[in-house]
């Protein structure tokens, strides 16, 4: 932590002082912006930008770049890396999302099912990681991450995204041993995963949950949660590295409570979960990161304004507040209305900070 | 309600005891039926079926002669038929939701925004009321509904539903006073619905908040409960008739108490609200109705039954929960897995409800 020039996101991740709230921008490195739009083109495709560690360096600090009131960098990857190393076929569809040629569905492929060799198949990864590290020269920390195992097996059993999750379910609940089967290989790979990006020098690590959220809060017990408390203990033990972690289930802002269990450092809250009630209910044991509706971007600079307020204003006095959007930002996200929300952060959060 | 040969969920929306927990299924007409798919050929599209009363009528009760067990019936519709009325041009693409060929966007448009006359331009709907309880022969109460303003207006404003909401969430920042007047409009409209309704005999009101929780709480605080809170004082002032009613903001479980203050009688939960958590929280001041994901009627009948037993439990004893799913039922589930959930509902429950 010496050599960051700015440090106050793991500050704030440690509950430590910091003169204002540190921000950054989940999918910060995206299609909002042109200098991105450019990278991409020339990477020729969105999965050859990830694998590119030039590329995938070079948009990574673009809006660090751009927006210098940014406190945090975040890899610049793909959330289904670890299956499309596994051979399931990875593929974008022009404006849809990630999909599967070869859904993971049949017993016999789900019990041959193996943890792909991180250190060969993912080392454009690492490889990216170091370089992003060495090209940020301790401007900000930077942020590994990973899928959640329930959020990967979404993908690879349903082929895709944002369904009604309807052929996971069905496995889910006749037959828990095979899911479980998924799950646990999944948590086998993601600790790897993580543990290698730790090795190669992420500062922080973050696990995205993004279809937690579509289970009941019993399935949630039973297939999401329990796993992401493995692969952080897990890491404990791997890694000397203090690496604080965030875990982050989309949807999920009804089970604060049980997340507090997974013993990550900091939780991720959509815009759906109040951040003054979330502050209540979990108390001083965990840091919280969020929750501006992403949509709010779309809107105009007096509404960003009073958003912001109101989502500082909730959280109120004191350290443990990161703040972000409750979600990706979205592509038709006018580049210039991060600065109006980036400069209200500074400036409005800093009244909180004194001591 | 001396006319009902079955009063139980009326009873149980009064916290009055019953000898077992009642239930119904939404969308319990619905493709998952064979008989279903059979009189919407018949009528050659969807929207001939919500029109044509008497094919309203025998799709209405389908489900209630193949499961004598179920405890309401709920009108045959469409949650699109005011905006329809409106002129807004719905339309149904083979295998998608519903759409407008001329969403609400333009502030001229949005101006002169007309309630629709509910006696002409809706009259096939209370037609069908009347004819469905002439039909019923007092079997079961029938349930009367609508869509909530805020969700009517999502999808005339997206021209579709199920989308990021990007659109109206703009305009809900950006032109609040805009969205203001599309929801007041659309507030006019539904309680003029809902009270033709109840003069042709529905039996209970239930207002679907589909999209209610892709709004911020604040957001829900200003754009959806409100609007549907006005609904229900109105249709009080406006009829002599003691109808019970229900709201169901889907994704609104984080917001319980606040949808207290509406003054519905019950609360609709997705499957994400614990139902005991949620009893815990709004106490004995409104009904609970819910909450199976709908994805386990996919299963087996064991986990089925481990399920229904699991929602029972967690209500425990007494009166004040109506049994459904979360979330209208799956065109993919089997028939006989309907019978499985109602039989362990009907067995299971009635040691709950003993004095």
């Amino acid at each position: 932590m010496s050599t960051l020039r700015n440090d106050y996101f793991l500050k704030a991740l440690q509950r430590q002082s910091t003169p204002y709230t540190p921000v950054w921008i989940m999918r910060q490195a995206g299609r909002y912006l042109p200098e991105y739009r450019a990278t991409r083109q020339k990477a020729g495709d969105f999965l050859n930008l990830c694998k590119n560690p030039n590329l995938a360096t070079e948009v990574t600090l673009q809006p660090l770049d751009r927006y210098p009131l940014l406190d945090a960098s975040i890899l610049f990857s793909d959330i289904l890396t670890i299956p499309d190393a596994m051979g399931l076929g990875l593929y974008f569809e022009l404006g849809e999302g990630p999909k599967f040629e070869r859904p993971l569905r049949e017993e016999a492929d789900i019990q041959k099912l193996n943890i792909p060799d991180v250190g060969k198949d993912l080392k454009y990864v690492t490889d990216a990681v170091s370089q992003i590290k060495q090209a940020l020269q301790g401007r900000v920390p930077l942020i590994g991450f990973s899928g959640s195992p329930w959020t990967l097996a979404t993908y690879m059993v349903e082929g895709q995204g944002g369904t009604d999750f309807l052929t996971i379910k069905k496995m889910a609940y006749s037959r828990p041993d095979l899911l479980h089967h998924i799950l646990k290989t999944m948590t086998e790979a993601v600790t790897q995963y993580l543990h290698a990006q730790i090795e190669a020098g992420v500062d922080t690590i973050m696990i995205f949950d993004s279809w937690g959220g579509a289970l009941s809060h019993q399935g949630y017990l039973e297939f999401s949660l329990p796993y992401m408390k493995v692969i952080l203990s897990n890491l404990k033990m791997l890694t000397q590295k203090k690496i604080p972690s965030i875990i982050f289930t989309k949807g999920g802002g009804l089970w604060l409570e049980d997340q507090l269990t997974a013993g990550s450092d900091a939780l991720g809250l959509d815009w759906q979960t109040d951040i003054s009630a979330a502050k209540k209910r979990v108390g001083n044991h965990v840091v919280l990161q969020g929750n501006l509706d992403p949509a709010i971007l779309l809107s105009k600079p007096e509404a960003i304004e009073k958003e912001v307020k109101r989502i500082l204003d909730g959280f109120g006095h004191g350290s443990g507040h990161i703040f972000n959007l409750g979600h990706g930002i979205t592509e038709h996200t006018p580049p210039e209305h991060v600065d109006v929300m980036l400069r209200k952060v500074r400036d409005y959060s800093q009244q909180f900070h004194t001591t």
